[in-house]
């Protein structure tokens, strides 16, 4: 059984969702659709590449992940496939990829144009029904990426906001804040092994949203309920959160915000 | 494998949709349910019957579409079900079919009555899970309309506010806004056809919330981000939206809104 | 076809119920997965308890019910799963399982421990997707209970707030509101079954909010659109509801507000 996922920004107030599962069951009946997440802010590029990259690895060898978070719908930007060698991804040019370029080795991508596995009227608005489903539905039938369209060597990538590295430290930003209001940084687990030296037997000091944090936690359960803390997450970012709470409300802060630690 | 659709007001926020799912698996395992919408306003018939005519077609041949949206629940009204060529409806008899009417040629109207196809205890408040759920599980199952209660010769409609013509152009209303706060009229394509020699090497002047645009765009990307644009949407219906943005934000505007095409 | 649930406070804004479901279904391609409910409020253990109680029994025999509401996870805290008869319980060992002990004989209560049956790598963070979902998976394989870990005797339990009795009535409180604003309290049919003798050709007075009700309606379709009523709703609660609107934003009440019932 060939496994779909979908990830837009359609929300779940409308029928959009639906209807691309109802086209893609009329095309391949025994294909299984999973919900990645439909709640990406509409447009944001960057929230959809973030769920993206944390989410593909945990699905089986095979499935096909489709992205519809497209605010070109309908202008000449291209529909690409990538193939790695465990999955596919569909999605339209527009940087949403841009995970898979840093994680995976590509092995093909091309440009999804051929209208023969598109549905035979293609709206310029609602192309996650028109195209995205029925060409998912095609892929997980078995049709090979090569025969969506012409082979292109490349696909355009989002700029991510780089974590800066000083003497005395380093300085991030608050990229991803998720439903229970955990402030996701860009600064990763391996960019703190770097520093675990200095880390060990010294002092850190993470200054974020004018508050100081002293430690990195292991579990939410070392500090007090309603305390402020950071933690390495699931995910293998930085995070700062709130046991028992919500970081962001406290806080007030917003995407882009710096974090800056400093080893003492 | 037969495919069932829930539209419903249930929303997410308790477990009424995942209860109706599990008594379907009860009787039928094989039953591939897919969520049309479930978060319709409560009680919102008009918003049902609109989620309900631009999604059904999609889905494949034989699929059992089932509307919960059900003010009455409880009282006397009663509940049906629709066979066309293609589809079975289960709803209550309150309106909510009517695109059905529209849109199809109706082959048998049933009302649902036969108990034996009930849960054993059916209560006065949530028949989503003690009637329509069964009911549609024992239909896909092979279950024939005709044994679920006596055939009758109708069923209600709703009153769906008509779009008014003059010699200078069109009034239509806002009938739907969705997630991205596109305003949906109950202007078709078709209705512009008819007005197409008149559209052709003239002015347009469409005026809705204080606004004029003067033009009908192919694309979302003809126009300039944050601009306000009308574009016939991926259901042939005349939509008035803001590129990259919110246009229900920006007008304030709410559905029953009125909307004038002038020709000039 | 094992039919595994899920009951979680992760909403849809993120991945992580997605990721979830694609963890089951890299080890179980069959396993069919529902979704009982994911917009719990964060950490809210008592909600969730209700949501299963009022759930679980209308899943076929042999389903896995999975309960994330984890506000300890992370920390020394268990995990539990529980046998019945008919089902599988997999939680938190934080009193979320209290229901499935007033309402069912427990065969068995084991300590989930067993790391084979876990991802490779355990954040300390997201253990929906480092345990429960690949736990789940292996139980819906067929893997025994007794082989995730240590028999124990007992689980925790939440304190349910009961309800009191008088000579005149009997007072209780509102344990749960759902979307369409109905007040849920603690009182059940049963309560009030013992007190149907008080209650037959004599008065009955229902006190909440600083609003009276005067007698138990056996549908909202015997009030007005727009009145106040009080039922015995879907799961032989006592619920008050607005006909056609939402009593929680009429009476502004929240949970723990007490409703007292007098017969006169």
């Amino acid at each position: 059984m060939q496994c779909i996922t979908l990830l837009t920004d359609f929300g779940g107030k409308d029928s959009y969702v639906g209807v691309m599962k109802g086209v893609i069951q009329g095309i391949n009946p025994q294909a299984r659709v999973i919900d990645l997440c439909h709640e990406v802010p509409p447009q944001d590029i960057h929230s959809a590449a973030f769920l993206l990259k944390v989410s593909y690895k945990y699905f089986p060898r095979g499935t096909i992940h489709v992205i519809v978070v497209d605010p070109g719908v309908g202008s000449k930007r291209k529909i690409v496939c990538l193939k790695t060698s465990d999955y596919l991804f569909l999605a339209p040019d527009n940087g949403v990829l841009t995970p898979i370029r840093q994680e995976e080795k590509i092995e093909e991508i091309v440009e999804v144009s051929r209208q023969r596995y598109f549905l035979k009227e293609v709206s310029r608005t609602f192309q996650g029904r028109d195209i995205f489903a029925p060409v998912a539905a095609h892929l997980s039938l078995g049709v090979n990426p090569s025969e969506l369209g012409p082979k292109v060597s490349h696909f355009r990538d989002l700029k991510i906001p780089p974590v800066h590295f000083s003497e005395k430290g380093l300085e991030g930003e608050i990229i991803y804040i998720d439903r229970f209001g955990n402030l996701i940084t860009n600064i990763t687990r391996a960019d703190l092994r770097g520093l675990e030296k200095k880390i060990s037997g010294k002092g850190i000091r993470i200054t974020v949203g004018g508050k100081e944090i002293r430690k990195i936690n292991k579990s939410y359960a070392e500090s007090q309920s309603g305390e402020l803390l950071a933690i390495i997450g699931s995910s293998h970012y930085l995070e700062i959160s709130l046991n028992q709470g919500n970081a962001r409300k406290v806080l007030g802060l917003d995407r882009g915000e710096k974090l800056i630690i400093v080893f003492e």
